[in-house]
């Protein structure tokens, strides 16, 4: 099944690492307290930095008044965006995305306006907390406030406050509506397929409806936190917790106009990301702060800032209209897509696009995405970015159809489902996939056969994609002469990946992955590595691992023919060692060649750096029972299943903790969480007791069935399995929720009184309802 | 002249980079604060430890009672050699020197006695220092103060106070007179060439002298400093300043019994080593602390403890005899060197003897050499470890016998200088070197044909050797996106290697030394890399930079190829880019294909690994105008000059600062540095103040010559240039004294006392000197 290269030094299925759960190797170093997170760095004569935030949600900038907070005893010093390099243009980052430098720059100081309540405007550097903390009331900012918009329904009204100047939709390929693009759309993009109109008239029975999610955050345990350290030679060392130390050093870059070479971003432990640490906050003001001081200067935020000032995700308003013969064959599909981007452009429209019918082979489809500022906070990536509200629409409407048509819901699936060698709506023919596997894997589960039993329980079901991406990545490794190998990578290890990708080091070798010691460094100790993102490392780095390790046996085998003095050609690699392909007395293992090495000819390392491409998408297929309490709301998680196609897990249990911590998060999203704001855009509930995010009581033991359809293009057929668990849930609950009591829900979350609600009103127009 | 490769791709001579004089790149960082040496690292929870050491230079623990200070507030854990693995046996360590694990241990935390005043008996981990330092004089320690012996001669003596018993001196290779082996001897060593019987009656002239030198220490600015942190997984992080990170890790897994992998070394800047920082102190005991207290714990030493506690040089007497027909060609020549290896084996006294008569082609030689312990603390290594004090003895004989032959003393060695092709007492043939371009250099130099007016004025002249070592070195380079490479290596950096090896990965691939930007990184992010020492890291460290280089050039031209869809043999390198060999239009600059490597394929990193043999030995030729006040007894340095052959001067302005630190440190030894013990084994002067170490006022302007004899081992020519520059320094200043008030001083340091004493000597037998 694994065709990656013809020479591959291991044998396809019978694994010794891959496929183990050793347990991770920073496992009591994290438990412990030895990590080291954003916080743990300490310097002498080190000064600490607050960030002063927006109090209005839309306000232009007269003037910042720093003198009084100056004159305070401990403070060194104040920036606010005059101290930015005034940088413009956007480029292409490592994930191909556009990142514009001057929106990138002033989402981290505003300009000549707040686009967002929370928005940072100046930041204060002192001897202490306390005193930063102080200062920032004698900061005296004079604002002219303007009106908000907070929806995108508001932003692309005509005559809605306009956020930024000459923002402009981009022209569409065909349609050319560039005149009519309303206010505030920063791109609009949409993708055909057949034709729609013969499509809808070939259908028996259509759906279509309306949905609309607010935004959620990630939750992410550990605050942002950054130190930056600027040299009087100009360059910049900065510490901080985020998904890609080279992310840190190439924003923070463009950010401050320097060349990346004047920055070393040193990547510390991670306490969570889930995509909200894909960009900077911190790095770029701490870096000024440092310049102006001369000092190392550190940022925190606390968790009221890590709400308002961080991203969450879009908000959305999805319209999905989906049409079926009776035999349950998709004819036609439509899908509008609007999602609100937050302050400055950069929504995951495009990526819901790519997701929203991928599950499906559907023969005429269009899909029609809108990037829509508003002030909000700028909207950030949050596992499988913009698919879980696509996904929350369309499975939605395709379990309204197999209603109607009166289909299994995995049935229709089945018979709809992309395979190897369908075309994606968007563009791409689908490679090997696990689509219908997954869908089988829950056809024929013990869960989905039983019966639910008890008053207002009910099961659904649902599907999803993500794509995955792969990406540049490093990875070096070092024979140390005890047998074990030293690895040095360069992807922030927020699921394990340490481990996983060790442990493909260690199964080309031969040897026990206890023997890998994997570390993660710094920008300037490792070739560039792309994020930690899109389900990305344990293919792309771990693509390096396995390339570094048969670099490792190359010389090894060169090494071991030196020491015999026979012919490298008669030397070969097997079974974690060297020997003689004919004389059996010529042998070595991995820990005794290892132990030679430094004194015949010097230490071994194996060194590679890739550009993965085709990372394989994954689908997964999840089950859902829930029971709602009809006096008050409260939607119970009685039973939880998710299949999901992992190519090969390599780490199954990490797989499943991907997969429940996925599905854990998005029973949050579907029931309690979201940002609600107020008239002028204040976040109503920026804490953890007020923004409700699951507990352990809330959740049940979630099942996983992990279906292994390899990905062709990676030795061991590896797959992203991070993002994709989000997706089904809030579609697959709201199915459940319509079997146990009959309201099909179109807006998250799916809180107790949006359920009382949906209830009162299925009883005033029963007829409306299902 | 290069002969390395043929591959090479420089031409000879016309080098861009090499043979400059950068700016180093942590230039800035270290004179403004940034650089973080031993003890610039903090952690949440860190504990400060501090060592208890004896009071007695020779004594017996009996017992050692800690209760009373764990009992007190603050104080976290004590440790005594108890808490040690009793660890034994010996192993070769990768500068080839034998390391003696019990021995180590017992230097960190002492056995069952003590063996020198300042020997670590116990350490206490307590919250703030100030109690770790009061929790000292809390610990009960019983002693049985045994008599201690001080010099070699005591401890040599029948029926001396006997250090370690079973301690046995080698047998030598022909004597055979094991049976007679006298106390405390840890080994006899000897060299054997012709027959020197035959030698000295062939002799017309023949000069016998005997030598005594006091140890000295090499007075770095930054005491030791380690902090540790045992982990519960059983792992170790240590940070400290030292001269090998990788030695660090191993020498501290020895002690400690574990694996070399539990360990992470990581490299602080160092504030000076000069052969001082070549072994563990502090370091396995910060790690038993930590264990113990399972927090992390940092040790600093304060100046006395580094005096007393450290390693100094040998104490030695030497005996030299040399004969020369009245033509002046040297016939035979005899050495016996007694080193005083402190309280455990292991002086230089090995290095010495290759090197006393290495300047000499000489055809009947023996050398005897004794590895004697005493109660001083474990000598160490200090630049050219051995060597200085015996070029002390061997060229003032060499002077001596010039007067009485009235020969030139540049002149006599020119006539008797080694040269490529003589093969040396201790066995090798010597490759190309520089040992007679060196004399020719002073022969013609300004100051050697000036005149010498003014009384009690003179002049000497001295030449000196060592040899040099290489040894394993890993580079990892990473191309960045803007065109620079980050540069990862192994070798803590005390001269400025750094650039040095920066320039040489520079000049390979075409590039400005300012677009490379090296780091020194810690035990797990890089390959084996033996320590700085030997004079080794720009030959050896500088030829993995060369490598790495070659393998970035390798995998650059393979990218435009492919970017370029032509055959890989079709691209070339060239002046610092890659061009078609044919179509003119296809080239792209460095810049500009590093721009390109992440969307091509991946960042490029050229990793190497060597274990450089050749390093080429070093030999230097000084010439000194001396100035003695005949009333104080104060010597004056009114000039001095020093000629050096290094291979090829890489950056010339560090090979001449070398030049000078050496010989800056040799004039110190010459005139005034020594340990002075009392009788009980007391250092009286382990302050600065009272250890008189040159300050600028009592330094001219030290003129250097470089010399550039290529080593046809590195595809530069480099050779080690850092410690052949403290060889001549005392022997030119002795014969310059001599030149200058007609005495012959024997003794370093060369103090006015003695100087005094000496004249005062020849008033009373005025026919014994001279």
């Amino acid at each position: 099944m694994v065709n990656y290269e013809p020479n591959v030094v291991h044998s396809t299925g019978s694994y010794r690492v891959i496929g183990t759960r050793p347990a991770r190797h920073d496992a009591l170093e994290r438990v412990t307290g030895r990590a080291l997170y954003g916080d743990d760095v300490h310097f002498p004569g080190q000064l600490y930095g607050k960030v002063l935030r927006s109090p209005h949600a839309h306000a232009r900038i007269l003037s910042i008044d720093v003198s009084r907070a100056l004159a305070l005893d401990g403070v060194k010093g104040v920036v606010t965006s005059g101290d930015l390099a005034q940088v413009t243009g956007e480029s292409v980052n490592a994930e191909g995305l556009v990142v514009d430098h001057g929106f990138l720059a002033n989402n981290c100081l505003a300009g000549d306006k707040v686009l967002y309540r929370g928005h940072a405007v100046a930041a204060v550097a002192a001897t202490t907390q306390e005193i930063a903390e102080e200062a920032l009331s004698h900061i005296n900012v004079d604002y002219e406030v303007l009106p908000p918009v907070l929806s995108a329904r508001d932003a692309m009204r005509d005559g809605a406050p306009v956020l930024h100047d000459g923002l402009n939709g981009s022209a569409p390929d065909e349609a050319g509506t560039d005149a009519s693009t309303p206010p505030n759309v920063a791109d609009r993009i949409e993708f055909v397929q057949g034709d729609i109109a013969t499509g809808f008239q070939e259908a028996d029975a259509i759906v279509e409806r309306e949905y609309r999610t607010i935004a959620v955050h990630q939750g992410y345990i550990e605050p942002h936190a950054a130190s930056a350290w600027w040299g009087a030679d100009g360059t910049i060392t900065i510490w901080s917790s985020s998904q890609g130390q080279f992310m840190v050093r190439d924003e923070t870059a463009k950010i401050l106009g320097i060349p990346v070479s004047k920055i070393k971003a040193i990547p510390m432990e991670i306490g969570g990301g889930f995509g909200g640490k894909t960009l900077v906050y911190l790095e770029p003001v701490a870096a000024l702060l440092s310049r102006k001081t001369g000092r190392p200067v550190k940022l925190l935020m606390n968790r009221e800032e890590v709400f308002e000032g961080t991203g969450p995700t879009s908000g959305t308003t999805i319209r999905v209209k989906i049409g079926a013969t009776r035999e349950g064959r998709i004819t036609a599909a439509e899908a509008r897509l609007v999602y609100e981007a937050g302050a400055f452009p950069g929504s995951a429209v495009s990526a819901a696009c790519q997701c929203i019918f991928a599950p499906y082979d559907i023969p005429n489809a269009y899909i029609e995405g809108f990037d829509v500022v508003v002030n909000t906070p700028k909207s950030a990536a949050y596992r499988a970015p913009g698919a879980p509200a696509a996904a929350f629409a369309a499975e939605t409407v395709v379990d309204e159809l197999c209603e109607e048509l009166a289909i299994d819901p995995i049935e229709f699936r089945l018979m709809n489902g992309s395979k190897e060698g369908t075309r994606r709506v968007t563009g791409p023919l689908f490679r090997q996939i696990g689509n219908l596997e997954t869908l089988e894997a829950i056809k024929s589960h013990p869960h989905y056969v039983a019966p639910i039993d008890g008053e207002n329980r009910g099961r659904g079901v649902a599907s999803g994609f993500w794509f995955n991406v792969g990406g540049p990545a490093s990875a070096t490794a070092s024979v140390n002469p005890d047998g074990t190998v030293s690895l040095v990578e360069g992807s922030p290890d927020i699921g394990g990946t340490r481990t996983v990708v060790a442990m493909q080091l260690a199964e080309v070798l031969g040897i026990p992955v206890e023997d890998v010691k994997p570390s993660v460094v710094d920008t300037d100790s490792v070739g560039f590595t792309s994020m930690t993102g899109g389900s990305s490392v344990a293919f792309k780095t771990g693509l390096a691992c396995y390339e570094a390790g048969r670099e490792i046996i190359r010389q090894m085998v060169e090494r071991a023919a030196k020491i015999w003095d026979v012919d490298v050609e008669d030397a070969e690699y097997h079974d974690g060692g060297v020997r003689h392909k004919t004389d059996g007395a010529l042998t070595m293992t991995f820990s005794e060649l290892a132990a030679k090495l430094n004194v015949t000819g010097g230490p071994i390392v194996g060194s590679a750096n890739v550009d993965a491409r085709g990372a394989g998408g994954a689908f997964a297929t999840h089950v859902v029972d829930v029971e709602v309490d009809t006096e008050t709301g409260k939607v119970s998680i009685i039973r939880y299943t998710a299949a999901q196609d992992a190519g090969k897990a390599i780490h199954p249990t990490y797989v499943e903790g991907q997969i429940q911590g996925g599905v854990a998060q998005g029973i949050g999203w579907a029931l309690n969480e979201g940002y609600f704001y107020d008239q002028d855009g204040r976040m109503m509930n920026p804490t953890f007791l007020d923004y409700r995010m699951p507990i352990s009581l809330d959740l049940p033991m979630i099942d996983t069935v992990i279906v292994e359809v390899p990905n062709p293009r990676h030795p061991y057929g590896v797959r992203g399995v991070g993002e994709v668990p989000i997706v089904p849930p809030m579609a697959a609950i709201a199915n459940a929720i319509y079997d146990a009591i009959g309201v099909r829900m179109t807006q998250l979350p799916m809180s107790p009184s949006r359920i009382l609600e949906a209830l009162r009103e299925k009883d005033l127009n029963p007829t409306r309802v299902g």
